[in-house]
């Protein structure tokens, strides 16, 4: 491995933007510290955080801001302090995870079509809640786990033409998908299993799942005989799963020699 | 059965509206002279056009225009003039008999909902044509006899909301419907099998199937699980289908006593 090879993907997976230090403490604790009863102890968060360069005073700040929001608890224990997920974070974060940390190779759904009674039925991100993409005013198209609406029109989905897939594909953050790919080929060509340490791990990891995550739960889930073959999404999928399994999680108490 | 009760009923149809001449010779040449070989004598066509309350010189005027389009053709034999269809006209004629006289009873269809590629893939005629009703910009139902474009999205229908035959009703001529079923129960009502001659019976049968096709050919066939369960056409196909069985077309050497 060269030996910038770790630092390249991480430069490059940082400058893909939208790294505010807040969201990248609520991925690392997803990652990390999403079990019951687990933690982070302030030096490991620091040491993570500085080798994303992120500086001390942004971790006081956005530490501060997830402790207001509810988001993590801080406890002090001997001279260090211990942030962990309350309850209830730890429920959103337990929901998120199941799309995030999802497998490429899943039983693949069905998909409906629906049409609702008029505009007025739904808002389009009560239908996104659900697990619908809009296609036309009315009519939306979901996985066959997709909640319609009391009272829409649901009609099972079958064959889809090519055009609809490129509609919907395109609908489905194709550019956001597209900038991401090329990253993750390169963290999967340069970067060996076994080369790099805890605390490089935990950052890799971090900054894969955070720009995989910011991308993946801006839309519903539409099985693959809707989006077209060679939709973006598809390969970050399978890349982000294989890295991750690459590069497992350390325990938060392994990531510093002690 | 009271004396006017044939002249009520007949006054009733012909107020329906939409009677040209010639569309009315069309409607009787049909329902009269469809049979290869069939033909409807100068003085029959007098008689059955003048109960109908069409002058002499306008018959000439329909005659003369129907002949000029090659619908019919005259032929002297003798001294009396034999009116025919042609054989494009007979075609015709044949394939529209099939939605005029088709079976309240028949087998129910399935249906489809189909979307186009974009407006521009086909037109609303072309559409009606192959028995398509508009739903939406690109969006339309038909039953699963219609043949979808090429590379439309095709969904097979399930069960259709209320308010989706609501829409769909409204669309399919409700109004006209809605004018003509009164007519046709009062000819239900009032007129016995058996009491009218065969003019009357012919004259009766051409005004009847002559507002149905008016209307029953202006929107395409869809199975009634897409329509509202009180849609007025249902209930107009049931009574013209009633009336033309109780009312058997004579032949047409049969009009005139001899």
């Amino acid at each position: 491995m060269p030996a910038d090879a770790f630092d390249q993907t991480k430069a490059a997976l940082l400058t893909l933007g939208g790294q505010r230090v807040w969201s990248l403490m609520v991925t690392l604790f997803g990652d990390l510290a999403q079990a019951e009863g687990s933690s982070i102890d302030g030096p490991v968060l620091s040491a993570v955080m500085t080798e994303m360069d992120v500086r001390p005073e942004a971790v006081r700040v956005a530490l501060h801001r997830l402790r207001n929001d509810g988001w993590i608890v801080s406890q002090k224990q001997g001279r260090t302090r211990r942030h962990a997920l309350t309850p209830t974070s730890r429920q959103e974060t337990l929901h998120a995870s199941a799309r995030i940390y999802a497998s490429p190779t899943a039983q693949e759904l069905g998909w409906q079509l629906l049409m609702l009674e008029d505009t007025a039925t739904a808002h389009r991100e009560e239908m996104a809640e659900q697990g619908f993409v809009p296609l036309l005013p009315r009519v939306y198209l979901g996985s066959s786990l997709s909640k319609p609406p009391k009272n829409a029109l649901v009609l099972t989905g079958g064959n889809a033409p090519g055009w609809l897939r490129e509609q919907i594909g395109a609908q489905m953050l194709e550019a956001e998908y597209s900038a991401m790919l090329p990253v993750l080929q390169l963290a999967k060509s340069s970067l060996n299993s076994g080369v790099l340490d805890a605390l490089q791990t935990t950052v890799l990891r971090c900054l894969i799942v955070h720009n995989w995550r910011r991308i993946v739960l801006r839309h519903p889930t539409l099985p693959r005989t809707l989006l077209p073959n060679d939709w973006p999404g598809h390969s970050c999928h399978i890349l982000v799963d294989t890295l991750l399994n690459r590069f497992l999680q350390p325990l938060p108490d392994e990531i510093l020699p002690s």
